[in-house]
């Protein structure tokens, strides 16, 4: 370490409450990845570890004297490299501020960044409450983190993404100076959309450092619908039959690939010869529920299904999940992987499927696909042998071509993992020149200098 | 006119097709004017009719070139003054653009921002879909406006609100720039949230012209349920019994003041005595909606209700609606109007209506209340006599004062109108000066002359 980053460091640890600071070299190396592990990733100079609001701003006037880079971190499950450390700057940890107050009256969640998303819905859930957005990885993933990438999940199809149910945050600037956005109002149009522009911000414009959040009542159990279907085509079919009519709470799509190895890790009896496998839920009401999972079933049938299983006990309704919920430790079995997120407007969902199969022929690599399927998000999933660089190299051309697939379908290089420092590279081919000039305009009006979280969604700008 | 603004208007007129500029002062001076009747409104110079995206692009040019102030305008529905006349500025009306074209298979509208929102209700109900956002004013107010406004409405309270159904648009920033945002894609993360900052911008950033909207399956036609309270505070008790255990398609909520304005013009037997009416709906599908209806009836009930009568029938359902909507023209006979918008988290309703009693009391001024009850958006309305300058004073005394109240209960001076021209001088006490000087840093990232919308939000800057 040069002597005036040392030096500046020492006041960064004047400033902050003991046991903030962790320099510590075998400590810092843990935060050197997220869940995305980018082989690029560097070595932060520090990792701070805030207790409070105060705690950032401190960090951030620092950073802003001194002109370091912060790299703001949740839980570190980031999926696109959102969080993965910088070389020589520092990396903000929010795991310590994780307070959540309900206010079940006004049905909101006061919640503190590093909460995890699963806590508070068991905070809410003891008020007879329920916070809908459920990223797969809820039980480990933080609610900032889900803030910062507006993050999805299974329940979006009919009850929206993260930003639907963030009504108000605090949020401090590069300067270090404090906000408070929004509030606990269902309603209100005071002045620019500010906390909806923080949300899915990915830290690159402020670090969130409180969050009021919408809840809901807690909706009935439901009835739930699983089938089997010749193709992915005739599953699409479906979707688009079921949607039209109905609202199912999710809907899930897993290809012939991913069915394949689920099958291999738990052999529970999958049909291997299928070409698509969908899972639906209705959670209306009393008896509607039933109503709606007929209508769905019938939509499935319709479209081609082989088999369609209905059920409205909600042991047996979970287990209709298990399958979609394995698709990815089946495939960690296989290999690396790399974990796409791209989606398509829900016409293009079968051509997506069918250009998906013709890449992983063409770059002689593993992929398998599973989908939000009525959101039109989809994740293929492309496994390689570790430690093979030539496979490593064929599954990168891969991700790569997935996302030009994408925009070529008019689609979304991601629908809910975030862009991250992955996938910045093919951020300008999808929203072109002008609305990448218009982000910078932005990022500069609100981090002049640069400092956060650098070189997610925008290249980071060279010192000089 | 001066010579060189006569010289400048004749550079745009050419570089617009025929009878799209117009400089009749009478056709001008009715664009002075929205429905807000804003008593400063100015007189533009001259009034642009656009008939394409070109066209904005053209005047955004020209504006930019000759430094003229642009305001936009869709229906000229405003109540806050968002589109009022500026004097010499040129008014940018969109009332051309109103095509729809409905993608059933994707779910989504493609609307021009002149389209009215009823239209594009209709064009997606000819497909069975359904596009969700009310307001009050919707068989006259513009999609663009809707959008610009982040309008509301009254399904809010369980289906959101405009922001909620805008996925992606077309946009022309001061320059001229024409961008694309987002698309038809319900979960899209790629780069940072622009839609969204657009949405509710209120015509200060750029100018909407082209929307592409989320559309849902028809709801069913579901229950309704009307209930007299002997007060408000009671009625409030009510509602957040209603909405912590089940989600109503709308909650609306009259005073004693607003029941006795209609009952003045209508007769129909609404009891003067009643404290608060509420009006609310279940549109759960089948059954469950008459099982919804009970369960909110009873709630009523528990609260002190001292009548609460229900339907599964829509026609007696929407004859239940009547005497809400007529609130606004029962007071219109009662003299002239300064109608409020504020909102306060739910719990803080029954203090909000007390305090718009005192107000009205203390300055000697008629006001009644309507509420989007279930949202704690509130509608004082203040009527006075036309043309008495004392009393239109004191009504405007009243009007400040209810945006400090709502404040002061940790509200909104604005939960679905807008800021506009009206609002602006009190958006500082609600947002406080950091979140005011992050706003101004936005401003003028996108819109560095401050030519977009003069006044509106901001203060306008003045030349020099």
């Amino acid at each position: 370490m040069a002597d005036a980053t040392k030096h500046a460091l020492d006041d960064l640890i004047d400033a902050l409450p003991p046991d903030t600071v962790i320099t510590d070299p075998d400590v810092i190396a843990s935060y050197r990845q997220c869940w995305s592990h980018d082989p690029n990733a560097g070595t932060p100079q520090a990792v701070v570890r805030a207790n409070s609001t105060a705690d950032v701003q401190a960090t951030l006037r620092w950073a802003s004297a001194t002109g370091t880079k912060i790299v703001p971190r949740g839980a570190g499950t980031s999926l696109s490299g959102g969080s993965t450390g910088v070389e020589g700057a520092v990396t903000l940890s929010l795991e310590r501020m994780r307070d959540i107050v309900i206010d079940s009256v006004t049905r909101v969640a006061h919640a503190q960044p590093g909460a995890l998303n699963a806590e508070v819905k068991q905070a809410a859930a003891a008020h007879g409450l329920w916070y809908p957005p459920d990223p797969s990885s809820f039980e480990i993933c933080s609610i900032g983190g889900n803030a910062a990438t507006n993050a999805g999940g299974l329940c979006c199809v009919k009850y929206g993404v993260t930003t639907d149910y963030v009504l108000g945050m605090e949020v401090v600037l590069a300067d270090g100076t404090a906000l408070t956005l929004g509030g606990p109002r269902v309603k209100d149009v005071a002045g620019l959309s500010l906390t909806k522009l923080f949300v899915g911000s990915e830290g690159t414009l402020g670090i969130i450092t409180a969050l009021t959040l919408r809840l809901l009542p807690a909706p009935p159990v439901g009835a739930t619908l699983v089938a089997n279907f010749p193709s992915v085509d005739a599953a699409a079919q479906a979707v688009v039959a079921i949607t039209a009519s109905v609202r199912p709470a999710l809907l899930e799509l897993m290809d012939n690939g991913s069915i394949n190895a689920v099958e291999d890790m738990l052999a529970m009896g999958l049909d291997r010869t299928a070409g698509a496998l969908l899972v639906a839920r209705s959670d209306a009401p009393g008896l509607a529920a039933d109503a709606e999972i007929e209508a769905m079933a019938t939509a499935c049938t319709s479209a081609g299904a082989a088999e369609v299983f209905t059920t409205t006990d909600p042991d047996e309704g979970e287990a209709f999940l298990v399958a979609r919920r394995a698709a990815f430790p089946a495939m960690e079995r296989l290999g690396s992987l790399l974990l796409e997120d791209v989606g398509v407007p829900l016409p293009q969902l079968p051509a997506l499927v069918r250009g998906v199969e013709a890449i992983a022929a063409e770059r002689d690599t593993h992929i398998v696909l599973v989908a939000h399927a009525g959101d039109g998000n989809t994740h293929p999933i492309i496994a390689y042998p570790p430690g093979d660089a030539e496979a490593a190299a064929r599954a990168e051309l891969a991700f790569a071509e997935i996302m030009e697939l994408a925009i070529s379908l008019g689609g979304t290089i991601t629908g809910e993992h975030g862009v991250g420092r992955l996938k910045a590279p093919w951020l300008p081919a999808q929203l072109g020149p002008d609305v990448m000039a218009l982000t910078r305009r932005i990022k500069d009006a609100l981090d002049p200098q640069g400092l956060l979280n650098p070189g997610v969604v925008l290249p980071a700008v060279l010192p000089g």
